[in-house]
């Protein structure tokens, strides 16, 4: 059988977003990667901007925004429209070819409304299925994907989704033809043993030691839905997950900086 | 050597997508229409709502709209991300799988900013390539591309570009390869000899007929753009230009609706 392919699965998130310098430069980073790479970017403070500025109160529930019909438009107007098309923009005068979509392209990502016992998210999608073999087609024709967190459920309705659960199950469903790496760039400089020491950083993490910092606290509850997230994506395919700050995107990617997530 | 297949590129006006019903009705008509097309719209009255909202002033120089920083960012929330993905997800509903895009992704459309010797229009963009391998491409996997009405100049810029402009310059650039008929749609029921009888509409025009009452004056200055782009699509390779209403698509495309501009 022919060696699998690289292909790098890169979330960044909002708060790169907002700060075009950054966000210059990661994209930098971005387009000098070599090998296939698909982008799925968050927008957040852009839309909670743009709501406050319209007026339309936002609500959050446990952390999580709720997506009443006002700001389904916004986010798609924020996060489909001006952040997803500037960064495509942005990328092909750095010579990196890209294609900008939302879940909704070419059925990228299916969903359906989240049903939950108590709280009602509103327009809020969880994925039912990945269209892989299009997202191979755009990396075939030397496209970078550009993805918006958002889906469809195919009955015309548009879906608010996360940008870190739309980068796991993007890398899961391109783990059976590629040997896929997915990197979450966020604000710290990776695992730390140490919260408050950007020092501390955990070079690589595997399950084992995983549950002996869980149990014994190290690894606090801000971290633990992002690492099972990580794991759970390992045992579905993906080859690893790196976490770290998106200021070090070629370092993440080569294991001089930030947390390597292995099976 | 084979006949080629027809090609269909529709263009959609604001006034149809400011109204929910109307669109949904046109979508399901376009949605039913055989064979390969694809659909350019605009989006004017949104931005302008938008932009009111938002305080920011709109200029219009003789009837065009001056695109100054936070107007382009306005259009690109509303074309590219509001209307072109509430289009898409639409379209999937009617069982139509279409692609949303504006011209930066996959170099789609590639533009300069607009040079006039004494108005400077700002962040307006005028065409120079049309990526038509890539719309022939996604034809060939059945996806209807949904453009929205802006370009790039390839340095990391996008532009705000005319939506009637988009859809000539792509039905130019297909005509090589496809049979390619070019639907406008707009207020109008067509070309009217009474400009305030509907039911004075022109079945056809043809390029001397056109000269004759346009000097005769029965073809005022609103038309005459129009119909000078229609001609000059012709010119270069499309077959038929139609314009008409959109609530008509399917009798603009059989003729039995609008007016049809042939060679």
């Amino acid at each position: 059988m022919a060696k699998k392919l690289i292909l790098r699965v890169v979330k960044i998130g909002g708060n790169i977003i907002d700060d075009t310098r950054r966000l210059d430069a990661f994209l930098a980073d971005l387009a000098a990667l070599q090998g296939a790479k698909i982008l799925v970017h968050g927008g957040g403070k852009l839309a909670t901007r743009l709501a406050e500025k319209l007026g339309v109160p936002q609500t959050l529930i446990e952390g999580r925004r709720v997506t009443d019909a006002e700001t389904l438009r916004i986010v798609t107007m924020v996060y489909g429209g001006l952040v997803n098309k500037q960064i495509v923009a942005k990328l092909y005068a750095l010579g990196c070819p890209s294609i900008g979509v939302c879940g909704a392209d070419g059925d990228l990502l299916r969903a359906h409304r989240r049903q939950h016992a108590n709280i009602d998210y509103g327009w809020v999608g969880d994925i039912d299925a990945v269209n892989a073999p299009l997202l191979d087609r755009w990396l075939g024709q030397g496209l970078t994907p550009v993805v918006a967190p958002l889906s469809h459920d195919g009955a015309g309705q548009l879906l608010n989704t996360n940008a870190d659960t739309i980068a796991q199950e993007i890398a899961q469903a391109m783990s059976p033809a590629f040997h896929v790496e997915l990197i979450y760039s966020f604000e710290k400089s990776g695992v730390l043993l140490d919260v408050n020491d950007e020092n501390s950083r955990i070079a690589s993490l595997r399950p084992g030691q995983y549950q002996e910092l869980k149990a014994s606290g190290v690894i606090t509850a801000g971290m633990i839905p992002k690492l099972d997230s990580a794991f759970s994506a390992l045992k579905k395919g993906v080859r690893r997950v790196i976490i770290g700050q998106a200021e070090h995107l070629a370092q993440l990617v080569d294991g001089t900086a930030g947390t390597s997530i292995v099976w």
